[in-house]
């Protein structure tokens, strides 16, 4: 099947269109939004994951198997240049409009030619309390 | 005290100093390296820290009470644009030779006029065993 072409005109819209297909088990939208080549991702407590392929794949299982989560999400930090955004993400993870995981992402977009694609996510789950020094 | 100014050229040069700093417990070169402003940190499992005195704050509490390490460290993936950088880093902890923790890193730097200091540092503990796809 070939891939879909997204027209991504922002680094914003880009994180609105991973979080959307991420709530919405969109596999196709998923794979239409990372960058082909040697992008990254790390899931929660797992190791590295490189290249498109392995990514995506792994993009597909999460979807197929996790429950229809709503995901509050706040970009803490934004730091953009001409072609390269990260993005510094508390996504809180609800279920019966209950909060039941805090996950810190780094989201990194890249613009290609014209449009901004994603090619780098790397999540953690926030296991401690918080204290006065952080946001959640 | 006055802040330190180091003249760094490149994320890479950043990368050494940072880890360097971290090896060997040196504060200041640590405080130096990080930009002022609205930084960010996530140590493992932990939320996010942000704005430079904070986040200064809690690298001298890790570098104060950590015993030294030995960590090899390698950037599995970089993305770099004229003023920012983006490195994905596997830290291998070392304690007597012997690899006691995988921490996956995001390590951002950007340029300020002539020299890389860094604005993001996202730590997460690698707790899978790997699969075919991951690096570790």
């Amino acid at each position: 099947m070939p891939k879909s072409v997204l027209q991504i005109q922002t680094p914003d819209e880009a994180e609105t269109v991973f979080y959307e297909a991420f709530m919405h088990g969109d596999k196709d939208v998923m794979a239409a939004l990372w960058a082909e080549g040697d992008v990254v991702c790390v899931h929660p407590g797992s190791g590295v994951i490189l290249g498109y392929d392995a990514v995506v794949r792994s993009w597909s299982h999460i979807l197929d198997n996790a429950n229809r989560s709503e995901i509050r999400y706040t970009a803490t930090k934004k730091a953009v240049s001409d072609d390269l955004a990260v993005h510094l993400v508390a996504e809180e993870i609800m279920h019966n409009q209950v909060v039941v995981a805090v996950v810190i992402a780094t989201n990194v977009y890249q613009k290609f030619e014209h449009r901004w694609l994603m090619i780098e996510h790397h999540g953690s789950v926030m296991q401690q309390e918080h204290t006065g020094e952080t946001l959640q």
